[in-house]
């Protein structure tokens, strides 16, 4: 047991080659923030953004399981390429779960063709969009914030209210007329995920582009895009500990110099150092493990499809939640701890360690850890799961 | 994903069964210490104890990771049958590993044959019992402590210096002439386990006797031994863990009462309840987990025998290392912060919730947690396994 | 800066001498439970039961500050004498806030002489007990729990309900017909205190026994009362974690062995035990002195009489609040977590070190940490106090 | 008891003034780095350089515990001038303690009087200036790294080695010729020390600048200086911890929205808010505490002057680990977990609130934890002081 990847999985030993190149200048990137253009390039011509499309429209039918430990690899050096390659599945499977067969035909067979990345602008929380019926279509005005992937995307699914109040979703090319990149994303961590706002100037979306109505209620195989997302989040955090992990050992073993009343020669040979290496990775695996566990989970619950019950989806919503809490503590406490066993030197804007605390930090802000500890405690107490919703 | 236990694998199933019956008695027998004569009868009863031996010997050939499983279902209810069912192995396998072929034949045919329960008195870091030479067999005076099952077990394996300080190792019959079990165990926890003193008194040991020789050095192979110890300390963590927030659950749900001031009507839906049963399952499947896989991993390491490599033997040991680490942690913390969700009420000696931190407590003191951090610390700093000795 | 007591102060320093005394078979009256008879016959001859009382009244005029570290210093050897001592102080203010004046003359005048210790047999939780009036006064019957001291009280408060659901309250002597104390107290900790039941039968309580009215609104002053129960638990939480490291320091450096692997001679020079003492330590010192702040603010609060406003008395809660949280959790960890230096021969039933762990989770359970938490939150996001009520 | 400051001191009523006007830019200002050359102006302005000095040279012999509030009172916005200040007493007081009288009329009186700031090129740790006689004097050359306040500093206090390896000390104006400052500080944290290189390019250095001699022993006394040290980086700790912990409150209570399923209208009226908020106040007092308690320590301690014995100079160091260690805690965990509080919209750059963890882990590492745990348990478990040096 070990937080190495497997290399028997094609898909991530692909990713694991793709990491070593974002790792690069991952440093630098993160400093610039923008648009990781030439890395999403590379992505597209790994052919990744369509190893999770069903065989049956033309992808590589790759399990969650190598999904979400290709997230996991880029994680461990840049996590803004592991968020936008781990939401680009929740439009993607938006389609796959609400879009009509001659939908489904179209997009998904074309962007498995052309490895197309996909963004959204719908943020759930905001209503900050709304669309005006127009002819056999909608147009769209207004914005909306937390647009991850919307600075890089092929294809892009937004969201608005209607005038009941109501959240309809398309998806469209990304450049279509009226869509403005604000390019406003200030994150302290992710920071090439762009996940800043989207504005909306009469874009003109046709009624073919809609995915699912808001008067059909989603099934639990087709709400399992809240689970996704979950999955997507704490295998950021599980590869940035990783990846903090992994690269401390390396600068430990290279550069620290022992503490001057050590006795050692070697700083790696301070009983302290290998304590805390050792805490460390415990915590690091058992997090590893646990995110595998979730995986399977969504695996199993994703194969079911429409068959897939409200018991059984509520069940991968647990395992969904110990994974991701369990996760973000993780994450936070082994990216701020390994500086204290590589000690001064090591914490520059140059060496860049500290990408890995704020990256964990902002993308753990996102579903706060109480209230999927209350969702864990309900079920343990009662039994009883969570309603599917988004978050949970 | 849940601590539940696999009631498709007999061996746990049986575990299962035994519980229950373990469980009415379970309060009172940590309050009276000595001899759980009568559930160790129904441990017999049952087969338990020929499980691990293998078939080739007339036993069931079953994996450490169902015995391990058994030892943690046991350690639900009650830590001490839990230790002498999981330290039983230790010498059974001493046998197994350095025995003669005729030992192997004789002693481990007739123990799978009448479920002989083993016990040992041959604490390694004591060197408080001597032999002297005579004829074809040695004599034994001193005593040894820490002596788990020796006052329940039908045969025993002793230790003791022989002149030049080197350790021998025998194994007879408990009811051997000149052995005196003091029944002096005062651990806070572990009540039953006997783990007291033997006395040796002119203890008469036939050469035959021997298991092993000190010139003999370990291989790899043998060497599980140590990890065999290990896999049972963190066994009774995980399920001390288990068993803690299993009864605290029902407590809460049937007796508690909500606080004065939580406005709510049951105790169970104040959101504070809810988060730490979330916190406390989180890190109780967390071990469970880890503990899985470090069974798993001594599974494929035995299954190798003497093919076993160094190598192969050190991953397992910081496997090992790993999940008892984590277990020893999470054992104490969830069967101390249960109280708080159980309220005050529950802290009384009828209800008995407080044997579970006693036991972790007593037990995990056995094997530092920072000398099994710093091996796996040194591991992940250098790729340095631990020289195989007790303990590591 | 030392937890170490400051013998200038008179009281503590008898305090100290008792608590010399009280050591000498803590252990042994832990394990039995019952009356410290013996050690209340001590309490009451050192004049300490006195102190605190008004010199107004005979007594000694002590500063909770003095009352308060005596409650600690005992804590370091006996929860329970340290529990029975500040609890007495309940009662006694109780007649202080609320008597008359004859009341005050007459008892406390008569306690402070007499050095009569209280208990009490009122939880304000339960209403199982209740009185109908008869002549100039009530007849009690029922029970109430909790009744912490009324084992080896000479003077009782007890409570009841009246047929408006109001709570009434007197005091009397302790052998008054028809009190039964049931002697029923199972508590896995804080073993002689008594806080078990008290049966009323026919309790004949006088008009003039009566303290206070359920008609009479609390002043601020008056609902010190509640705060006085948080000091003691809070000292005695902060005394338990003093006395585990005292008595942990002292087992370490006379009795603890080096371990196998440390390549050390005396176990108190493996940098892991001086790196731990350290943390424990720092916890502790910390605890010591948040108590000695709050007690500090208590009796500047106490000084300003009838004068004390809502605001300083809602900031001496937040005080006590504050020191009480922090001393609950130091209390459990340091008690915990001494067993790791001092090692697996010292978990015994006969050194006894587990009674301050089992002190601290028994005594903390009765105001919720969770609870006084939100109030400290409330109050540094609003600036609002908590209403006067009981545990806040 | 909170922690807000003390508006009766007036060093501590002028901090805070300094500090609301540093908080209009010290967001931006942690941007850019270099030199905070207005805040140096406006501190100047103040008099608060030449607080600590000493009234016989014409200083205001403001106590130890008054300027460490001061150092406290800016790490509430602005960690590095916080430290700027706090740092300029160790050169200030290596004149006080090693110069001779000419030299301590002279400087100290000149920087009294001009409200000098003073920097140092003299780490320690680094080896790498030396010296060379010439005349009566000695020229420089080489450079010292982590020369914290040479980039705004009127006078400065540089080191090298001699032939020998024996290090010596200068003090000097920071405009002399050779002295290069080269602007190369490239912390994650503490943006504004200056915290980088000095290079000397044969350096003039006249003996009468020489101060003290590494022939003459540090007295006690003169050892106090690292103790300043370990003073100002606490108190940095203390107040990012106090700095963040209100942030965070403003921005809770203004800014904050609901989580989507509290069912609250005011995010501070989640009961979870409330206690985390609850938690963080606790802590954060504590660490408070302890510094202000090490504050007078180390004000005793100072007013021996020479007469200082081993054994009060080893028990102020004792405290100022204790108050050290907890800090560094503290000022992590509340800086990192405030976000929990805020909110997902919270950890943007143009916020800024991720500065208080930058700073916290980038000071923090300079004196490992570890070291100070086993230097606190040496004296616990033996009664043995760390021998005077640097970082104890």
């Amino acid at each position: 047991m070990s937080f190495e990847p497997d290399l028997s999985d094609p898909f991530v030993a692909k990713a694991v080659e793709l990491r070593r190149v974002f790792d690069h200048d991952a440093v630098e990137r993160d400093k610039a923030g923008g648009q990781p253009l030439e890395q999403i390039r590379l992505l597209k011509e790994s052919g990744l953004p369509s190893a999770q499309i069903s065989k049956e429209y033309g992808g590589q039918g790759a399990s969650w399981l190598s999904i979400l430990r290709v997230v996991r690899e880029f994680a461990r050096t840049d996590g803004s390429l592991a968020h936008l390659f781990g939401y680009h599945h929740l439009p993607l499977n938006g389609v796959y779960f609400r879009g009509s067969e001659a939908q489904k035909e179209n997009l998904l067979r074309r962007s498995a063709r052309e490895n197309w990345v996909w963004g959204n602008s719908g943020n759930a929380m905001s209503k900050s969009s709304s669309g005006q019926r127009d002819g056999s279509g909608w147009v769209i005005n207004g914005f909306r914030p937390f647009s991850s992937g919307s600075h890089i995307a092929d294809y892009l699914q937004i969201s608005w209210e209607n005038e009941k109040g109501q959240r309809l979703s398309a998806v469209l090319p990304a450049d279509r007329e009226g869509i403005v990149i604000e390019d406003d994303w200030d994150g302290i961590g992710q920071r090439q995920t762009g996940s800043g706002t989207v504005t909306f100037n009469n874009v003109r979306v046709d009624d073919a582009e809609l995915i699912g109505s808001p008067d059909v209620p989603l099934t639990p195989f087709a709400s399992l895009t809240s689970l996704f997302q979950q999955s997507v989040l704490l295998n950021v955090f599980v590869g940035s500990a990783q990846g903090a992990l992994s690269e401390g050992r390396d600068y430990t073993n290279d550069t620290s110099r022992p503490w001057v009343y050590s006795g050692v020669e070697k700083h790696a040979d301070d009983p302290w150092i290998k304590r805390k290496y050792g805490e460390l990775y415990i915590r690091t695996l058992a997090a590893t493990e646990l995110a595998d566990i979730a995986a399977r989970s969504l695996d199993a619950a994703y194969n079911e499809g429409e068959a897939l019950t409200l018991e059984q989806r509520g069940l991968t919503a647990i395992d969904l939640a110990t994974a991701n809490v369990y996760a973000g503590d993780v994450g936070l406490e082994v990216s701020s701890e390994i500086f204290e066993v590589m000690g001064a030197r090591s914490a520059t804007k140059a060496n860049g360690f500290d990408r890995f605390w704020r990256n964990v930090r902002t993308h753990s802000l996102h579903n706060p850890a109480e209230y999927k500890k209350r969702t864990i405690g309900t079920w343990l107490l009662s039994g009883e799961f969570p309603t599917p919703a988004m978050y949970r």
